[in-house]
């Protein structure tokens, strides 16, 4: 299989700083897509990848799973691209097809396990995926997403992951009009869930450690802005809520949110703490509450939250235009 | 009021061992039910509360809330009882019947919180609510099941908590024809757990610890039943279970259990482990699993389960009736 040298940003080791390489990218196959990167998205999961946080990076990484691009080659039987076109890998780039994880449009929990977008095993070239960190991508059709044409797509970017990591649960657990949903944290993930979930028709209130991020909220969209560390501000929350996005990365007390649930509610995980949660047996029982997860969401998925985004004109902050809030 | 003496077993402090001693029961008011106590089951709650495991007893106390009898007297107003009627009392005897609880028949969780037949204040006489450890009980006729004339009513008693307790969660996450069923423990709620799925429908996999309580499970119904210490055995259920009622009342792993679950299957905590449980975040975010809890039931689905034990032939078995089998 004929390859072709692509200049990209990696590291061989968790002590090496990324810099510049040349990896390799595999010919255009049939039913492949090939695509020039405009832009790709930093997320938390490349940085725990690049310093091996999880025990599970293949060196030498290339980072990066929100890659917008501009298709510059297709295989004969593409028929769902041409040259030209707009284009987004996410994530997921290859999974079995048949199990029942698949078959429900939730490839990302595949039986057999997916291809990453990067880190993963390469089924075409042998050693491990590469990702966006670089020059050009190369995929079969059904992984690649068709981007609409966001006025900024550079900030478009991150929602093929932290956008889709909230929407899928959003989504799942209903959020609309009627639904009293909570938002635990501010960052990548929490405030495309606060816009989403606005523009879903929920009414949003936000929890923060942060009392500058309670303007931050607000001025995302939040109906409410809750500051946890003010027991009397997180006492009116209480039994109110129908369920709450959990983007927290770090240890944290999920039973206080867990009360703030109705009954049959759910606090559900997105960010991925190293250590264990603790969950009192009581805050779970009383009210038939859940603490649940969620993860990423399928392709069908993701391209559904691309158009919504779109149509809503939703992508996400960087920090010079939140500094300049 | 007037009122009338009963007696009943009780204790004044943790330190003194139950004794009988004489209490005060109100008389028969419009809507009352009042009934003989032919049998009243001993349930771990009962326990806890006379050694104050959760520190909110009240003494004296009188323990008991899964209590059978016959009616002995009824109020002017009361239309569902008779006197010589089997009538049976659980762990509700009062809720507020307006909150969005209450409505939604799980008055378990009443908003204003329950009257709960021992150990709850009690409204008309002051002191605490006295339970079935005693002659007679009397109470409005909303919160008295009609009792199904069973074989053994001794052996019915413990329905009235464990249970409801168990066919709550079944039904709530809907245990039936093609549903694989995890139980997770074999003592007083695990094995009616086990009975109540099968007559479901459910395909029932019991987990214990004991080997010498794999024989038993079966014997139970299981279909298949899993020392937990196996891992050989226990990797077989890997992704395959649809829930699991979760019966441990002690701090145990429940990590090991939600990757025993298909994608947004439930472990569901019926037990209540004083020490808080720990959960790792991948063991939820992966398949979109839960960790969830249940609490007993509502008066109404009680009698439904009243009714449904009656109908498949399902009581408690006891000491005796195990170790003949």
């Amino acid at each position: 299989m004929g390859t072709k040298q692509v200049q990209a940003y990696g590291t061989e080791s968790v002590a090496n700083p990324l810099h510049q390489m040349t990896i390799n990218r595999r010919a255009v196959k049939p039913h492949d897509v090939e695509m020039e990167i405009l832009y790709c998205g930093i997320c938390h999961s490349d940085l725990h990848q690049i310093k091996n946080d999880f025990g599970g990076t293949n060196f030498p990484i290339v980072p990066g799973h929100e890659i917008v691009g501009r298709v510059t080659a297709v295989g004969n039987h593409v028929t769902k691209f041409k040259v030209g076109d707009l284009s987004a890998v996410g994530c997921i780039i290859d999974s079995c097809g048949h199990c029942e994880y698949c078959n429900d449009g939730i490839e990302q929990f595949c039986d057999e396990g997916v291809t990453f977008s990067f880190n993963s095993p390469d089924k075409d070239l042998g050693g491990s995926t590469f990702g966006g960190f670089s020059k050009s991508y190369v995929c079969h059709e059904d992984y690649v997403l068709k981007m609409p044409a966001f006025e900024d797509l550079a900030a478009a970017a991150p929602l093929l992951c932290a956008g889709i990591t909230v929407y899928s649960p959003l989504k799942h657990w209903q959020a609309g009009p009627g639904k009293k949903v909570g938002i635990l944290g501010i960052g990548g993930l929490g405030h495309l869930a606060i816009k989403i979930a606005k523009a879903m028709g929920a009414e949003v209130t936000v929890f923060t450690t942060s009392p500058d991020k309670v303007a931050d909220a607000k001025r995302l969209g939040a109906d409410n802005a809750v500051l946890s560390s003010n027991p009397k501000e997180m006492a009116e929350y209480n039994r109110k809520l129908h369920f709450i996005i959990d983007t927290v990365s770090a240890k944290h007390d999920v039973n206080t949110y867990l009360n703030l649930l109705r009954h049959d509610g759910s606090v559900v995980l997105v960010g991925l703490p190293p250590e264990p949660l603790e969950i009192g047996a009581f805050n779970v029982v009383m009210g038939r509450r859940s603490f649940a997860g969620s993860n990423i969401g399928g392709i069908a998925e993701t391209q559904e939250m691309l158009d919504f985004c779109f149509k809503h004109n939703i992508t996400s902050e960087s920090e010079s235009s939140l500094s300049t809030m």
